[in-house]
């Protein structure tokens, strides 16, 4: 690929990534890509046959980005409790530091159908595997209380995934600093003996 | 209004709470609305002006249904823990039994103008200041740790919302079960002296 092509079509899923987020994926045009990128709008199936195409792109993107350290912090010599620490902590990250092309992956991944999302929903469903094995590892342990695995995965997602709807770069606290309060909920919430729980 | 007319209003909430959930607001017309309640597209327009008058409609139902319990359990006669569980069940529970009327709430309420939501945004604002209150009360009381009561309340509602994500009626766990388990994960991540937290 030429320095000049690849440039473009970097500046392309920038552009998709921004008037996504704004607009909604159904509401953007390629219209509306071309004219932020200021060339015709044949010129854009050089880059990319659709909009469809161009949204997978972002998808696996932002799929990427989300799963980028999984393995390594799992693989790492670390005790359960520090690898779900740095787990989530990289996921809340993830989400600020990359907020629009989070909120697409988030928001739009269900206008693919499922088999254009082989890869995406493979990588997704491998990070949740990993999550719930340190969780069943830190269980084993003794770390960690018995819980459901599944079910505090899925919460503990949906409480981090979430945060792009609510998380401005304007607001008081640094990402760091909101990724730390949440995940420390998290951490208290499935540490063994942890306070009484239901009374 | 006759006893028909309110019947027919009732299925036709029903039917755009159906469609908005499957097609989505924005792929919907007044025309598969009329097909589904297999009458006249131009009879429609006697029961409600515009679709986004029964967008607007729908949001309405999911933030009462949403907010019906949080005033009556906050003025209960309850230590914290017991309050905030409560709201916390409720918020499950309602997301679960009426999981479409509460996807299209959730996931469609920025179609409208804020302007046109002012009462949908006042409930919300409402309900998130009570549940910031009582954590509160709970950290004044000693059984909560002093957390950031706004990180924690939005990423516990973004934890509960996002059960509309997942949550399967045909799944193993029932909603009580799953609720619970949300639950206890989030009332052990406060309470105070509850593990270690960061180590």
């Amino acid at each position: 690929m030429s320095r000049q092509k690849a440039r473009r079509e970097s500046q392309l899923l920038d552009a998709a990534t921004h008037l996504f987020r704004e607009k909604g994926y159904h509401n953007t045009s390629m219209q509306d890509l071309a004219d932020a990128l200021g060339i015709q709008k044949a010129s854009l199936y050089y880059y990319v046959e659709s909009k469809e195409e161009l949204l997978l792109r972002l998808l696996e993107r932002g799929s990427s980005l989300l799963g980028a350290r999984i393995d390594q912090i799992y693989a790492a010599d670390l005790p359960p409790v520090e690898k779900l620490r740095r787990v989530l902590e990289n996921h809340a990250m993830t989400v600020m530091e990359h907020l629009n092309l989070i909120s697409v992956y988030i928001q739009e991944y269900r206008r693919l159908p499922p088999e254009r999302l082989g890869e995406v929903l493979a990588e997704r469903k491998h990070y949740e595997q990993v999550l719930m094995r340190i969780l069943e590892d830190g269980i084993a342990s003794g770390d960690f209380r018995p819980v459901n695995v599944k079910i505090v995965m899925l919460g503990v997602l949906g409480m981090l995934n979430w945060v792009h709807q609510w998380f401005s770069p304007a607001g008081e606290l640094s990402p760091q600093e909101i990724a730390t309060i949440l995940t420390d909920l998290v951490l208290r919430g499935v540490l063994a003996g942890s306070g009484e729980g239901r009374d």
